[in-house]
């Protein structure tokens, strides 16, 4: 798994909308890696912001629905982490705290412990009762990391 | 299909990374659903890079991570279009063409050609050669659509 992660970084390269057919072997720039990051956060949290409406009666039910945002946010929960590798602090506008690189085993132990609940997340989405309460822990998982590793603005 | 993108695009709430655990009902605010199309499309430009340079050989070939890659492309690539709707042609800097809101129409047809060819990929990415047939066909859907649709600088 990390391999891959590291894979993934290695080979994310820095193409723009704008060219998709372009790309180059060069390691992508901070700047891009920065942005990179918070597109998958930003779809994982409107994603499991769905979920969690649902959770909580605030939007009805819809299996179908739950399920593919349950397995894309799980898809997604596994490439963020080489997104917070040395070097990554800096170079863009970012909410990422720097605690995230002065301490980064500790980080580290905080997304495998958002991934490992957010891996239940597809087998509890087909059912309410249990998408209740596995969403619930996603939700705590998250708030943890937030409120250790994110700033309230930007910085940088 | 369609019922469930506006299904996602009402219940996509406007939660903000910082607040994981708040929701709302309310409609997400123009500028939140422009960030969130452009996540989508920025993880899949980065996604489909992957891929691409895959079926180029500028990087080694990994099945396991093509096939990652090449689910979460679907995926993701059945998310944008209700964020190309009414109203969200404006509220933050995008480069989106105004075209996609005055021929609808045409728009929808060049996403949903890029829909039906990215649904390819899946099966495509567990081998090298039918990857980069398939990529080439993917990359050529995405970059028509740039070419018609996508501004060369951020306007609004």
């Amino acid at each position: 798994m990390k391999l891959r992660h590291i894979a993934l970084a290695m080979c994310a390269v820095a193409t723009t909308a704008t060219s998709a057919t372009t790309y180059a072997q060069q390691a992508p720039k901070p700047e891009d890696q920065i942005r990179y990051r918070q597109s998958i956060m930003n779809v994982i949290g409107r994603q499991f912001g769905m979920l969690a409406a649902m959770a909580k009666g605030e939007v009805p039910y819809n299996k179908d629905a739950a399920v593919k945002a349950a397995g894309l946010i799980e898809t997604l929960s596994t490439l963020p982490a080489p997104l917070f590798g040395p070097g990554l602090d800096k170079g863009a506008p970012t909410k990422a705290g720097t605690k995230i690189w002065s301490e980064p085993d500790k980080f580290k132990a905080a997304l495998e412990k958002m991934q490992g609940e957010v891996k239940k997340l597809p087998a509890a989405a087909g059912d309410l009762a249990t998408l209740k309460v596995t969403a619930g822990d996603v939700g705590k998982a998250c708030k943890g990391c937030h409120d250790d590793y994110q700033e309230k603005e930007f910085r940088n």
